[in-house]
């Protein structure tokens, strides 16, 4: 019997496929093998700079791509929430991915964020993706019929577009903007498909990350913590990675908490990971996407304006956020 | 005299223009002129009728309309939230919006669902449904940055679209789908755009909406309700119409209701109004569009299947479905 | 058969029992006849003044209680959420509800608040309170584990709250204290009870409050509005009064609404309906008993301060209020 | 200057008071020295064990007692929520306390719920409970007027009470329950008061909990998670210690939880945390005190039925529970 996960009796074998790690693991019920996409790391859900005309500045976001490759992320969540996906076309979504794919590194993987309202349009957008080069895909819960939206109903979507999906996909759960959280038990009936290999959870609940991650380790599903705010605590109970808004404006820092996480050496985390809790928090829950650009421009960053109807942080909002960088020694 | 609304001193002209009324009122605070599009009745905020193939069938479409036309609505409501607005591409939102205004009577209003998330997008959405038609545009709330949604974005967005849009603008607040409600605030500064006409309100909440409609009567503005659960009570504080799901399903009697409000049989309106809660719900809360299109079928329209990820209904819940409309005598 | 209501063919038989007016209406399931107490008609919530030292005053509330004999009430509401009974002794309780029955007059009921977490203390509250002389008891829904709180737990507490009370029983859901809706399932199971006369319902869901009204109509059952900013709009559907929080303030003008919506002279109503909504927003959700209490001292009642922890009014929050009664000329 | 933590430069001295061990910290800001009570370790909040005719039985309680003495728990908490003490009046609150004191080793903690509505009450509520012989009191958030109860409010109320209390304070927020998360602001305001020592968090936001202790760190000021399903989580991020209802019934095994954390052995700690979770939702949020008693059935405790209106777990829920414990092997 073979277990995946980073506690105990591990054994795992690395293929590479293109230019991402594969994880082989003897899946138990089957005695078959398969391969899970290795999707271990830290990745910063990027940001979509925008021009003055509120068209996608693509020159700026090459010049964030380039700071970016020189950090050790594992790659690029590209349309996240944080990318304002909702507010672009569908080409622009596409292109934009695309742009991603050729400007960084090619061991970098590139995940895209594919989710749409429909099942139709999901698959649609998650077969654009691989084709603009993506490694993998992340699809967000469908949440406009929210009180529709139960188990069956998930299992039904999530399945449809991994049969689909040319490329990996990753469950994304984020209540926060969907007023959705993924139901444990969906998750534990998808981590059995071949083609969906992870969750990106951003609710921050850790009881509800732990359970799943003990009742999917022998599925070989890697669970990603969705903020920075969490992330040292998600990897005490054996999440492998975070997709971290706060890697955009930090991400040499959040590199770190995962190395001292990764490492075992628990106490300097802790240190490092209090300081980043104000900082993640601004640029999440409080004030969100626009606070993130502004604080991208505070540390040399391409971060700009917000498609409208997202307006610019106020002058006492903007104080504020400030201030959680400063109190705590960055900026 | 001529009152429009139940205040006072209010100098009310109907004009004609094309086939809709249009409402001249003396703007107090100016001593100006402005003429809103009078929008006073009810609408079914038709279903899209799919082919086995998921695809939209404008043949059901069209039947669906025939009958419709022969109802006393005012007009139809299109790409609501029952027309699965979020799962049709920009393209078939239009096409279905064009494919209606061809087939109704003139003096029927098309009021077309243009909502998006960003400003830019709703701005162009409007000018393609007034383009294929439509008299009016009905703009959802944004709701993905809910936490950023607040007066002053909100403000922002409807009063771009407004601007912008080549047909009059109906704000709509549905929290139920959105998890947001418009605010009061928001609503009383929008109701002062001359291109804004009025709101659709599906939250319920009857102090709200008396509220809304006592400080924004000196704008001509107009509040429809959103369900036909509370119409009789929206009636009572002024509203002057519904979008009622329920009436692509029980459309004379929905009319007949609006009629007995307006005639002040009070009596009369409340047996009536009492027998719709519950099927109302069913389609609506409990269900939703789902149980919507199963209760057309029943009732001689075309519904069929929803576009996944929405589910068809489980056999417990088509019992209850069922129950809910031949308890009141409606099956 | 033999309905009850305020719509069509009604059969009601007035008798006299003390100072109250008895229902009789026959049972359509057992052919029996039972007598419900009649609780038509607007009660104030009354509001507990405490001296200095943070004791009860009842000297001060001997002068409010005077004031409001000369309105025309049905009853006085002791012990709501106004009355801050969360924060008497069951000893005050009881106190403050016996000193009311003495200093009003004898044909005006006093329905006294008996509700506590456990059943056992409920029965044993109801009994003090029917001791004290109160007329009928109002019971909210326990709430502390609200998780545990469903129909099942709500109809057990409230029949063995019922069955042992010496006078008659009325429901109380106030959502926006207690965090939980009693299921209209459970209403309507409850509504069978002969001891159980009438729900106040504080949530304001019209919608909700109308199908209870509507499937409770046989039984005799009669439900208050528990604000007056919905109270012609439950008039409009079939409610038989309110107790309303803003009566201790303007409690002729929340007559006089009461007597428009009986008289049918609706037009009337809403203006006067439409003026009361702010100040009772002000009063209620927005800033609660704290403004009641400061609004009562603006009118000539006296209303102090509340028992800590809850906190006086900022500076802000007593000009918002002043704006509420101002705006629609009660100040 | 001295800080105080799991985290570096810390430097602890112990004195010892009647059966507890204090702690000695400099106060950074006004370099005086204070003493707070050392809180660190594992507490089950007890249930209370009730005969047929719903009174406290006491004898089974002592016979529970007695068990728990030999399980290493720093102490136990006698009327949390677990307790039912909402359902407890005020004497049986005091004299349930009275007898574990009694019953339990004098250097095992006693901590007493003395949360009520009012400051007053509450005052009172923790006198008596030193009286009894607590060695601190828990105090939960008051909550009934949750929309007043902001900051200010909360620490006014916290404030009065530590001022008053012959024992030390520990802060107590359970949104579960009340609906109403304690503010970071309040807690951090609160910390600087010397006879509050520390927090019992059952929020579960782990985010919440780290920041909670980064900023309070140099008070002296102790997190305890409210719960066994982050316990591993909490320590990781610098909690001492837990009050976990699940250590009614798996004891030994918390306990065994917290060495392995305290020791660093964190393979080991996740693996036995992962095994908790099940059993502990189950017995918290899925279905709360009522399988939790029967839980402690099952394991040789004396659980016995919750006071009315709990009602006994359906069939279904009892097959449930069953099973999220013997899934885990604890059955």
């Amino acid at each position: 019997k073979l277990q995946y996960g980073m506690l105990g009796a591990v054994s795992v074998i690395f293929g590479r496929c293109r230019r991402s790690a594969w994880l082989v693991c003897k899946r138990t019920q089957s005695h078959s093998f398969r391969r899970k996409l290795d999707i271990r790391g830290i990745y910063p859900p990027i940001a979509t700079p925008f021009a003055q005309n509120e068209l996608v500045d693509y020159q700026k976001l090459d010049e964030n791509l380039e700071k970016y490759s020189k950090i050790p992320f594992r790659g690029l969540v590209v349309q996240g929430s944080n990318g304002e996906y909702p507010y672009l076309t569908a080409e622009e979504r596409v292109e934009v991915v695309h742009r991603v794919r050729q400007r960084i590194p090619k061991d970098k993987l590139v995940i895209a964020g594919s989710g749409c309202e429909s099942s139709m349009a999901t698959v649609l957008m998650s077969e654009k993706m691989a084709q603009a080069g993506a490694d993998a895909v992340l699809v967000v819960t469908p949440c406009f019929y929210r009180n529709r939206m139960d188990s069956r109903a998930l299992i039904h979507h999530y399945t449809r577009v991994a049969d689909a999906s040319p490329v990996p996909v990753i469950l994304y759960s984020v209540p926060g903007n969907t007023g959705l959280d993924l139901p444990v038990e969906a998750v534990l009936t998808l981590s059995q498909h071949d083609n969906i290999v992870g969750l990106k959870d951003s609710g921050g609940d850790i009881t509800r990350i732990a359970l799943i991650i003990h009742k999917t380790r022998k599925e070989g599903f890697q669970v990603l913590a969705g903020s920075a705010g969490f992330l040292l605590a998600a990897y005490s109970v054996g999440a492998v990675g975070g997709v971290c808004a706060l890697a955009n404006v930090l991400g040499h820092q959040v590199c770190q908490l995962e190395q001292l996480c990764l490492a075992g050496r628990w106490e300097e985390a802790r240190e490092l990971q209090y300081r980043l809790i104000e900082p993640n928090t601004a640029v999440t829950r409080k004030f969100g996407v626009v606070a993130l650009k502004q604080a991208m421009e505070w540390s040399g960053y391409h971060g700009g304006v917000c498609r409208p109807p997202l307006q610019p942080l106020s002058e006492a909002e903007l104080r504020q956020l400030q201030h959680d960088f400063s109190s705590q020694g960055w900026l």
